[in-house]
């Protein structure tokens, strides 16, 4: 396994800089954002290290320049939008920008490519699933031609009235992505797998470490994240309610770490683990980021080496 | 405490023959289903031990000689609608049985009315809240004038896509219930308060002993059910999905009883507790109903007396 | 369900004074011991309340009057010897007179006999498997053709040097089950079955519930013990030692009596669920052992009506 | 083991009306209180249903033949003072009054006696221990010649600033109890031992199970009491502060009651349990009292026959 | 948040070799200790790193360019008296060090004192409280007008036979603390808040988080010290007893660090967090108390970076 | 206490490639392991890094210079063979060996020889611990001698058919090593001791801090192993089954690592912990090794600094 971050935290930076601070901090790789030029429509969200809308043989070349230079792998390109939103157009945009991103791996030495389903999130999963195959089979032929994996990241993402009632990704629990895998798997074998993050297990309640043995085959990159679920808040609104569980550096919360790591090692997964540092303490200053990020390395260590 | 149960598991039973097998079986009490005559639209509904829909000063008459008789107290008129439905026609027809519902209880000797503050499911809970006073007051002030308390069953009512995604009652949380006591209260102190059932805590995960306590002053009824969590089922589907928390008689869930009624006696609380049948190993034969209440009243009593 | 004792605790009685106190402390069932005359040559063995090494018709009609006289029913025959014993002689004769006990049955109106698969304590699982078919055959076809289902009890009879080291029961794990069902539904389509017992899988540390909910179809009877682990022995030996884990009436022990039963109904089971007292705290005199059976009978009703 | 209650809860009865009711409700004995005639100086104190102050021949006699006709055995006499008072004139009146109700125990057919061991709450717990011999060897030698065993309730008697800071009885932890018989079975063995009640060493974090184990032949008598850790109070004010636990009846505290009577059983406990009542919840009126007698036998039956 | 440590544990060094030995083992801050000339009267007291009774100007930039020189700040001035002593002139004594520490600290660039309020420890809570205003408020004026935050340390202090019954420090729990606060705040807003220790909460079995949310505003210094249950000696002499908890280093106690961080960085804390080494496991030579601080420095580092 | 490793996970390297090995990654010390030449015959068996078969003087030399050159002490000798084997020449064999590594053991320095006890896994705990003398009490006259500590491994030996039923080492018990030491501290004080790991208490379910703080005086030697207890597996197969249990680094398994440095500190323990790779998702090439080392360094250095 190989320590990493995913790079949104660092939006202010260029990725010369990106590299060169994960570099100093002692990680082996990062995961790129690709987000398409202009403003970012939700928190997390926007950031482009890699700017694939127009990736010429230059840019890809200065790329693979700067990953020799630092000695800091690029653990996959992430790009985090709503492949199934309600809209046809949106759907369109981003499926056209997935597609950018899927070709753009390749040329930058990258294999692994992470993003959501997505879910119009007024539909039931039983709606939402069926669209799938519309939207999603042709990307899955373009990653499977361009040789790279895909990993779904699988968070409910949702947070807040405006993704209420059903989240704006379907694929978040074991029963969802038996279906989606079986799917998958038939045009494009091992092509969709996981980006597996403890952390949105916690608050579905999940067993994390039972999930990661039933599907060890399926993960392709994983974010290392806790979530600690706050009990006063649960006992104001409820499961059902909004709040109650928030997002901390690992080992600030309720993931049990060793356990997952000690699935991790069994199930045989060798990839990359990256920090992803959404825990509002930290997200001032670039020190206090660096500093998020350095105290992650601390912790991550003691369980991966 | 009074033991009792309601009566909604008895829906082939006449009236008469609820209060005889209540005797029989050692209960002090019974909760009457009130539904309007017509078919039911859910699964526990419609039963109506009590029509009504034009009661006459006979048939009160009747019912007050049939309780004396049997020495079987009434605990409280029950009837579960949803009095905030989208469909402004249903609406009104709910809230007007509602209304003869609250009317009939005092002409029966009864001061308690059980109920459901109802939802639109498609909206937000905010949403919902801000169409509670013009929907509610009329009804809590004709509670009021006719010496009734309503009290307000809290359970989600959200088990079926039917039901998605925001359940048919916005009641089913601390921070709502005093949203609601504080407008309803405002209007007529005391009058509307919680017909508290532990079992839809446990799945909520809202710590049921520390509601007791906050709400004690509130509790105006006392359903006595349990719920189980299906480990495996929740893993699944997660905690957002369905099916993965199932009804039980008490004893047989995850409902702690000792902590509940230490909680309720410690407030105060000394009303009726009517057991709610609605676990489906039991819902066959008479017998089997029968034996369900027998077998509740057996594990109550070591709490209850 | 219905209550009952298995009679093994009473050995001092005669068939008539056993119905007879089953009535009085309102039981509705007891299993009935047969084993054949002779001295015990184990703890708990050797009583018989049934003698069918030479059973005729009138002891038959004897038996059939006794159970009709004092309402209380016979919930199984129970014979626990060693099918695999060592000793092919010994195996012959007990599977004789099992042959004799399954025959019987029917001609006093039971279903069900219990009984023990056995195993050769010095030789591994799978060398007693493969000797199963050999022996276990006949006496299933035997079972088929007398239209009875055989319960296999499931504690591994380990419980001092003489049964050291692999117990004389090889049938205690849900891995064994699943291979032994298989291989006799093959045969004689669910004439097999359990006799449940959760205080064997206490100190299995076999999850209870999970094994009700796998071997629903599977459950032919039930036993109700309990097992308390003692802690503090459990230090001193570790857990292949003995003595560390001791049998209690219900309610003493770590058997998770409502998660139990919740699993049981939920399963659809409807069967017999008879105590066996082997508390030593309670086997002195016969008032002793009626005391067991009545707290017992207490403590089962809050769970089982 | 003997089902009964302490009569203190029942101060404003007469002796055979406690009796009378201890029958009704399907107890087995009673421990009588004796307090001398005058005021209480504490809640739950004062109680007299045997005036022993000057016991007449006659008075036996009828109290004998009370016993007999209620068919309701003492299980011992009650009196909980503070023979350890920091001043000399009340140690010597309360122990001149202990003394007549040893005397007066075989007169009436009773063979145990529960008393405190007192202390100067002033003073540490080894300068109390140092006042032990010359208070209690005296009183010891007594119930040696009276045939009667002492069962010291091993309650600290701290709630309150009146008790602060060590509370009124130096006899509640093990390592005090194993010096206190020490010294007292020195000079008569056996004679004193413990009046357990489980209540007090749920607050004192003392293992319950460890303790009936370890001190099982110096039972003398069983109080069922059970004891509620409230965790906000706790975290209010610290283990150091008060208020944070509060007497309950048995099931609506946090005493483990199964393990509690398996300990009694394994060590052969054959004695009384008396259900000592200090619910507020149920200290109202007498038929709310009667209520919490008859709630509590119902909880104990199912663990005790 | 900065890592430290308390400097009593290096009582053998000199100011120079302590910030040398901070410096050279990574921390980035100290607390100074500051007791008077003379001889400890408790173990962990007396010591002196910075003697403040007629503190000099040289004195001052001294420490100043000590500071510079070596790049580890000083995180506060500690000295932990009991200031509500029962003697007048003791009190008096310690009140005018107090009062030199608190002037000492601007001029040698530290705005943090730490200390206790003390206590009385023959008296009650309420007793000790009163008398808080009279001793306290011109400490908390003085305080305020060098700009000089007050951290008190909310140990109980109560270790022995010599502190028994109250303790030498009534500021202990989140009751007093509120009190407290309420008063200084009056006269000082923001002038007096917490010296936060987790240890000191494990065996109050007061909950760490919940005080770290509640009182976050007010917390002005933090010391990492954990503390362990021994659960064979609370079983000896109970939760009234003495020696059932010990302090040991970070992670080999009950602390819960990593929810104590998460909610030390949700609350917004910023300030020092300063390892005291009062582990008897490794109080022996330098070497031993020097690995004491590395090893606390690792475990630390993984929460706090 | 000093960190290490065992070298049997470097089998493949030479004595020189293991201690710079271990210098290289921070490690301050070794356990040797010195089988005799020669097949393995079960895995983890057979490397030897010392050939002590011919120890001379030469050899003897050049590993004390290796060891000064590298700074890297030896913790201790190990070798683990079955000195209660059934086979008479096997047994001599192995002891012959063994006294061979005992002899060699001050030669190069080394005060500590780890072993086994042995047990011949056909026969019960008593009938091997009666062969103990005669086996033993010559090689722990041997020891004595040498000066050397001889460090029990108290691992079960029992994972396969092949050592079923017994095991293959009966010293794993607490009720074993009292037997043991009260046989061996006869004839030499203090010569015998344990090789102390906390990964075979786990599955035993023995407390290990209760051990660590009974038997710490006879603490020789650490090893730094986690087990993993499969929850699903044991369910499958039951306590008494196979492969419920696995070795995993220390920090991915079910040991309470902070708990058990607390008890070592407390009870005084000073010697090395070495940690002993068997987590088979590390065992793969030399540079999953060296991390699983290294991984294990950073996991434990958060306890013994």
């Amino acid at each position: 396994m190989q320590l990493g971050f995913v790079s949104a935290i660092l939006g202010d930076l260029k990725l010369e800089e990106v590299l060169a601070l994960a570099a100093d901090e002692g990680f082996a790789c990062v995961e790129l954002m690709c987000w398409p030029p202009g403003r970012a429509d939700r928190r997390y969200a926007g950031v482009a290290h890699l700017d694939v809308s127009d990736f010429t043989g230059d840019q890809a070349e200065h790329v693979r320049g700067l990953v020799e230079l630092h000695g800091v792998a690029i653990s996959g390109l992430g790009y985090y939008p709503n492949p199934l939103d309600a809209d046809p157009g949106h759907r369109a945009a981003v499926c056209e920008h997935l597609v950018k991103v899927i070709r753009a791996a390749p040329r930058v030495g990258v294999s692994v490519v992470n993003t959501f389903i997505g879910r119009d999130h007024t539909k039931t999963v039983a709606d939402n699933l069926a669209r799938v195959p519309e939207v999603w089979l042709p990307i899955v032929r373009e990653a499977r031609a361009a040789g790279v994996r895909i990993g779904i990241e699988h968070c409910p993402m949702l947070f807040s009235d405006d993704e209420w009632p059903g989240g704006k990704n379907v694929a978040c629990t074991p029963q969802t992505w038996r279906h989606l895998f079986a799917a998958f798997d038939a045009v494009a074998p091992g092509t969709v797998g996981l980006n597996f993050d403890p952390s949105h297990l916690v608050w579905q309640f999940v067993d994390c470490g039972r999930a990661v043995r039933e599907f060890g085959p399926h993960l392709v990159h994983v974010h290392a994240k806790d979530e600690r679920i706050d009990r006063d808040r649960l006992y104001q609104v409820g499961v059902t309610g909004q709040g109650w569980h928030v997002p901390k550096l690992p080992g600030l919360g309720d993931v049990a770490w060793g356990e997952f790591f000690a699935a991790l090692t069994d199930t045989g997964y060798k990839g990359p683990v990256c920090v992803e540092v959404e825990d509002r303490a930290y997200e001032g200053s670039l020190a206090e980021r660096t500093r998020a990020l350095r105290q992650s390395r601390k912790f991550l260590e003691q369980f991966m080496g």
